[in-house]
């Protein structure tokens, strides 16, 4: 059996490969992610984004626990973008979730940057569409809110939940950087310390103004993760927003966004990873560099030179 | 008398103008671009990266400050990419700075992200290429070293400084990051507090790994910035770091390099900003998503096809 038709047959070893597959980019992974897709659109894709030691990963943990217990099937993706600064506490809260890796109904993969490729965003949305496409009915993608990565996931997600506590400071600063714009739901977990109630209540303000604008309530849920305090409030924000999605015409118009995500970010990456071999092969660009380097022309006009000659 | 004149005759307010534009990506942005890449190639940039709450912007006011003592120009770029939990404090570090902000041989500037538009690496190399073209000796191009854009800016600059601090934690987290890849010199700052001697042990250690690879030495210099302690020491060693750019044949290869570096990232830019203007017009990816919506045809195969039209 070939590990399409495994993968297809429900094989957990063959969802493995396949997003080993994409992690390492070999010749066959575009060709695999073209078999599966057809599949994918199926799964609740969630989101949760939010500063390091704002407790992402015990409510994933928590809401996992949870779908598990309605007896859905949990796909778990924890997102490390580069960090070497925040990189020790995920992989710490990993190892705690591993009661959960042993529950056949769960699949938990971690992905990280190796070196300054680029690719994590892209790699994360296609682990997604695999997870999607293998069966799984909840798909929990934690990141570590701090860049582009970051926003170009939650973009990827049906939905997006931003998990911020008491001392991760303003929220002004959460709107700032357009975590406003990615939220669907905001979580103030570490609900019981000082400055929480507070939080809540800017929060609030922050989304009635939004709501005057897109028309739509975006809720603010307080957590005690760890004691799994307001955790199945926020499962069912969660369905609810899942539910919005799905009334009329929105899922139709949801899933084309997806599908319009999908197609321009490949071919960004496609364009990137073959600029050097097909388009502008090496030779010709050392010579385009020892004509600048001897003051003839400039990285800008060649490159609306080449882009020119591309139309 | 043109903006581009008055850039040439030295006009600070000129500069603003331009590094507005490059924020901007006004129309006329290339075309100035363009105009001034020649004069680039005569500043000595140098990246300081590191965790949040380092020093770094101490680090870079010290530094400045000894410049200037010499008599020599200076430009500053601070780059907070996105971030909506460490943004606060960048902001309060340059406000700290706005003596050295009145002093005519210094200009500062901050750069920030505006939404997921993925191109603040490069308009961060534009401002660099901006200040050297106008002619500032030394620019000082300060990041937090959390993801992607930081290891783009590191490479668009001729020398990186990493900057630790004790409580940073393992150096091996560094190294995992790729940080050990892209640093030049490594700063242990706050060496008075705990640990201090540990992690430059650890580091001289990396660096002596690193050093039968390259076989050259990466300095690993001990700081106390808030009361200057080192700092002209690590003058001194990115001093030495420039005058070994400079020996025989390193700086054409150098120069080259960032050359190539500037044709590279100025394609895959373009590439992206006109890929739905012109390449793949907006009716057009429409009828794609429509009919991948119907279960004819993925993004993969649609990407490889669209990019096999290019070549």
């Amino acid at each position: 059996m070939s590990i399409l038709d495994k993968f297809k047959s429900g094989d957990p070893v063959a969802l493995a490969r396949i997003i080993s597959h994409i992690e390492n980019r070999g010749p066959e992974t575009e060709k695999i992610l073209a078999e599966i897709y057809p599949k994918t659109g199926r799964a609740h894709t969630v989101g949760i984004t939010g500063p390091p030691g704002a407790g992402k990963s015990t409510i994933v943990d928590k809401l996992c626990a949870l779908y598990l217990e309605r007896g859905q099937t949990v796909g778990i993706i924890a997102v490390d973008p580069s960090s070497p600064f925040t990189g020790g506490a995920l992989l710490g809260d990993r190892i705690r979730m591993q009661d959960l890796a042993v529950n056949p109904n769960v699949f938990i993969r971690s992905m990280a940057t190796r070196g300054s490729t680029g690719g994590l965003a892209l790699a994360t949305t296609e682990v997604i569409r695999a997870l999607d496409a293998f069966g799984k009915e909840f798909i929990l993608v934690e990141t570590v809110g701090v860049g582009q990565v970051e926003l170009d996931v939650a973009e990827a997600c049906d939905t997006t939940v931003v998990v911020l506590v008491p001392e991760s400071g303003d929220s002004i600063q959460a709107m700032k950087a357009g975590l406003m714009e990615i939220a669907d739901i905001f979580v103030v977990n570490k609900a019981d310390r000082e400055g929480a109630q507070r939080l809540v209540s800017e929060l609030n303000m922050m989304v009635d103004v939004k709501r005057d604008k897109a028309g739509r309530d975006l809720p603010v849920v307080s957590t005690q993760a760890t004691n799994n305090g307001g955790v199945a409030e926020l499962l069912t924000k969660i369905d609810a927003e899942y539910e919005r999605l799905k009334v009329g015409d929105n899922f139709k118009q949801h899933r084309k966004k997806m599908i319009r995500y999908d197609i321009i970010k490949t071919i960004e990456h496609r364009f990137k990873s073959r600029l050097l071999d097909e388009i502008l092969p090496n030779e010709k660009l050392d010579q385009f560099v020892e004509k600048i380097y001897a003051g003839q022309g400039n990285p800008y006009d060649l490159a609306q030179k080449i882009i020119d000659n591309l139309k």
